[in-house]
C-alpha cells in the first residue's frame, strides 16, 4: 500500500493491518519506543511510525539512520498528536536497504546551493518533492488542456539544420571526434557528418508546429530546446522544455484568449492537485503564492499595446534605472510597474518590428508586428505570441531586409504558398510557469538536473 | 466551428447555417455545381460541400484549386449520397489562402518516399493525417496512464556527460567552432566549452530515472533519445522517443505486470479514441490491424525464461537462418516464432547477462540477469526492462568487470548506498510502439521530420 492510498483511505483502514514501504525521513528515538517519520514520496505527506521495545528487533530499529529503506506492518490507529489523523503502531520493522549516519540529506535546513550539488538526492527533501512534483502535474494539466480541445501534440525534432530566431546562440551537434575533424580543401568536411551537413540543436519547434497547424488546424509541441548561452542569471538554463501551441485561423486576438485561457487552466489545476504542495511553497517559499495564483485564475487580463505601455511608462512618477522609449525593448522594471498599474495580468500587443522575429505578421504601419507579451503580477514576461505573416512576399522581403539565409527555410516560406491561413501562436517557457507557480527564484532549482554554464553532472 | 465539432453535432445541426474554415481536399467540376471535400484537419472526416451556379463568384469558386484555404458559409443539409450523414450546401465560398496548380499534394496516391521528400506537407494526407494523430493520441494515453497512478514525470537532461549503456554510439554537443576546435597540449580544451567537460546527447534517461523512483516510488520519462548510429533501416532513426518508467519496490514480476498492464491500456485508449484513423489504417495499411490490437487487450501475455525460449526454438521443426543457442541472443525469425508458438505475447525473462546492460539485477545463478523483453505477435520486441541491481558491491563488481568508467556515475552508485531498494523499470520506443499501433512499417513515416543518417531536413 503506498502512503497516498493510505491517506485516501484512512478512516476505512482505522485499526486495520497495512503493509507499507518507503524511507526513514527522520527518527527519533527514546530509551523504550521511537518515531518514524516515513514517506514513500507517493504523497506529500509523511506517516507517522511509532514503535516500541515490543518489536524483537527493537535494538536493530532504534539504530536505523534516516535515509534507510524500510518495510512497516502495523496498525492504523488514532494519534495522539491532534495534528494527525493517524499513525502506524508497528508491528514489524525489517530494513530493506541501509543508509550510512554520512548521508547527505539530514532532517534540517539545507542550502539550495548545496542540494544543487546533490541534485540526485535533493527530490527526497520537502521543498523538492514539492517542486518536481508540481513540474509533473503542470506538465499534465498542459497535454490535458490541449488534448481536450482538440489539438495535436507535435514532436518537433531537436537536431535541426535550421535556424528558428536567426540567432546564433546553438549549440551543434556532431559524431566528428573533435580531436580530429575531418577537413577538406581547408573547411569542416560535413558531408562527412552524420547527417552530411553542419547540425544545431533547435531553439524552437514553432516553425515546424506551423506545418502541422496548417494540416490539423490546431497543435503545440511541449519539448526540449537548447541555447548556447554563456550567461549565469538565475532564469537562463542551456536545456530547458517549451510549449509552443500554434493556430490556423487564428488572428492575435484569438492567440490572446487561448493564452489566457491555457494559464487559467493551469494554475487552477496544480492548485486543485497539488494542494499539500502549495500549502508547502506558500508557507516556506512565497509566503502569498496562492493567493497570488487564485488571484490570476479570476481576473481579467488587460491588453494595451507596446505604444499604450510606453505612454504609461512615461507618464508614471518613478525614476526608472532605464527610461521607456518609443519603439524599444521594456525593462524588468517596466514589467514590474504595468502590472502593478493594471493590479493585474497585462496582455502588451503591437511591437516595434525591429526587436521582434522575422516571422511576425507586419502591422497596416509599417513599423509594429502583430506579436503579444503576457506579463503577470510578480513575474514579469510569462509568454509570448504573434500572428505570423501568411503573406509570402511580405514574409521573403522581411527575411530579405534582415539579410537571412532562405535555403534551409524553402519549405516554411512554402507554406505561404499552399495554402496558408491567418495563423498565430505563442510560446510559454515551462520553467518560467513553474517559477511563477512554484514562488522559486532560481530555474536550477525548477529542473531536475540543470545544465548552465559548466554544469552538466549527473 | 470546427469540422470536429460538426459531426459531432450534426443531428442539431441540421438545417442550420455554419461558418467552417478549412482547406480544398479534392474539387469536383461540373457545369452548373461543384463538390469540395473539405477538411480543417480537426477530425479525419471529410465535409463534402455543395455549391451551384447561384454562388455569385461561381467562376471564381470553380477556379480553386486543391490545396486552397477557404470560408465556406452555408447550410447544414441532408446529403443525397447515403454514405454520407449531411452535406454543406454553401452560400458563399471565400478564398483565404491560394494554392497553385502544381500543388505536391493531389488527390491521388503518392509514394511514401516522395511524402518523405515533402514531410511539411504530408500531414494533409489522409495517411500521414491518421498516423500522426494516433501519436498524438498515443502520447496522451501513456501520460494519463501514468499520472492517474500517481507517476511524477520526469524530464531527463538531453545534455549529458555519462553515457547510460556503456555503448559509445552518441552525439557529441559542443559550442567549439568546428573549424578551429581550441587545444591545450595537443587535446582539445573542453574546459573552454560550455560545460567544461565532453557533452552528448543522452541514449536514455533510464539513471536519472532511477533517482526520481527513490525519491516518488514511480516516476516515468517521455522524451526524445539519441543514437549516432549509422543505421539505415526501417526501424532506426538518430533521435526517437522514449518512454521510461521505474518503479521502486517492484521487482522483476511486478514490472511485468505493469508493462502488460499498460501497454493494453494504451492500446486500448488509442482503439476508443482514433475510430476513424485506425479504420482507415486497417483497410489501407495493414488489414486486420484493428483485430490484431483488439486480440492483444483481451490477451493473456506468456511468462518464459530465456532458456526455455532457446529450448522451445531449438525443438522446433524449423530451419532458421540464425541457429537458437543457449546464452545468445535471439534473432527477429525467433521472435517471430516464438509468438506463433503462444499465439500471444511473451515476456522472455532471465536473460544470459553478457548480452545485457551493468544495471540489471544478477540472478543467484551468476549467469542471467533479472531482465525482461517483451515480444508481440507482428512486431517482435517491444519493451524491454529489468529488475536493477540494488547491491553497491555486485554493481560496482560489474562495472569493473566490464572495465567501465566510474566516475560520471559516482551518483548512480551512490543510489545503492542510501535507502537503495529493490527497483524495477522499463523503456518502450515510442515509434516501436506506433509502428505497431498504425501498421506502418518504417519509423520515417510515425516521426514527423525523422532524422537518420544524411537527412535532416526541415
Amino acid at each position: 500500500m503506498t502512503n497516498k492510498e493510505l491517506f485516501e483511505n484512512k478512516d476505512e483502514l482505522m485499526n486495520k493491518e497495512i503493509v507499507i514501504k518507503g524511507w526513514i525521513r527522520n527518527h527519533r528515538k527514546q530509551k523504550e519506543f521511537g518515531f518514524i517519520d516515513f514517506s514513500d514520496g507517493t504523497c506529500f505527506k509523511h506517516v507517522q511510525v511509532v514503535y516500541d521495545e515490543k518489536l524483537n528487533n527493537f535494538s536493530d530499529v532504534q539504530k536505523m539512520h534516516v535515509g534507510c529503506a524500510i518495510e512497516v506492518i502495523g496498525n492504523v490507529v488514532k494519534s495522539v498528536n491532534p495534528k494527525q489523523d493517524f499513525e502506524v503502531s508497528a508491528t514489524s520493522i525489517t530494513l530493506l536497504g541501509d543508509c550510512p549516519e554520512d548521508y547527505p540529506i539530514q532532517p534540517k535546513k539545507h542550502s539550495r546551493e548545496f542540494l544543487r550539488e546533490q541534485a540526485y538526492l535533493r527530490p527526497r527533501t520537502n521543498l523538492f518533492q514539492a517542486v518536481f512534483r508540481v513540474r509533473s502535474v503542470a506538465s499534465f494539466a498542459i497535454h490535458k488542456y490541449f488534448q481536450e480541445r482538440g489539438y495535436v501534440y507535435f514532436h518537433a525534432p531537436l537536431i535541426t539544420a535550421s535556424d528558428c530566431e536567426g540567432a546564433g546562440e546553438m549549440f551543434h551537434v556532431t559524431c566528428f571526434d573533435l580531436e580530429n575533424v575531418p577537413k577538406k580543401d581547408g573547411a569542416v568536411d560535413y558531408e562527412k557528418d552524420m547527417f552530411a551537413c553542419p547540425a544545431s540543436l533547435t531553439v524552437s519547434g514553432q516553425l515546424e508546429a506551423e506545418s502541422f497547424a496548417l494540416a490539423y488546424g490546431k497543435t503545440y509541441t511541449f519539448g526540449p530546446t537548447f541555447r548556447a548561452e554563456n550567461s549565469n542569471t538565475r532564469v537562463h538554463a542551456n536545456e530547458f522544455w517549451m510549449v509552443e501551441p500554434e493556430i490556423a485561423f487564428c488572428d492575435l486576438k484569438g492567440d490572446m484568449e487561448i493564452m489566457e485561457d491555457m494559464l487559467k487552466n493551469v494554475v487552477h489545476y496544480v492548485l486543485d492537485n497539488c494542494k499539500d504542495e502549495m500549502e508547502f511553497l506558500d508557507k516556506f517559499v512565497e509566503n502569498g503564492l496562492i493567493e497570488k495564483l487564485t488571484k490570476l485564475v479570476s481576473s481579467k487580463f488587460n491588453r494595451i499595446t507596446h505604444k499604450e505601455c510606453i505612454d504609461i511608462l512615461q507618464k508614471a512618477n518613478i525614476k526608472f534605472e532605464f527610461e521607456p522609449k518609443q519603439g524599444e525593448d521594456i525593462a524588468k522594471e517596466h514589467e514590474k510597474y504595468i502590472t502593478e498599474y493594471f493590479d493585474g495580468p497585462v496582455f502588451i500587443t503591437d511591437w516595434p518590428k525591429d526587436i521582434k522575429a522575422f516571422y511576425m505578421k507586419q502591422n497596416p504601419d509599417g513599423e509594429t508586428v502583430a506579436a503579444v507579451d503576457l506579463e503577470v503580477p510578480g513575474a514579469g514576461e510569462i509568454m509570448g505570441g504573434s500572428q505570423r505573416e501568411e503573406d509570402y512576399e511580405k514574409l521573403v522581403a522581411r527575411m530579405d531586409e534582415l539579410g537571412m539565409e532562405k535555403d534551409t527555410l524553402d519549405w516554411y516560406i512554402n507554406l505561404r504558398k499552399f495554402g496558408g491561413c491567418v495563423h498565430s501562436g505563442f510560446g510559454m517557457g515551462f520553467e518560467r510557469l513553474l517559477i511563477y507557480l512554484t514562488g522559486i527564484d532560481n530555474i536550477r532549482d525548477v529542473i531536475p538536473y540543470p545544465r548552465t554554464p559548466g554544469n552538466c553532472e549527473f
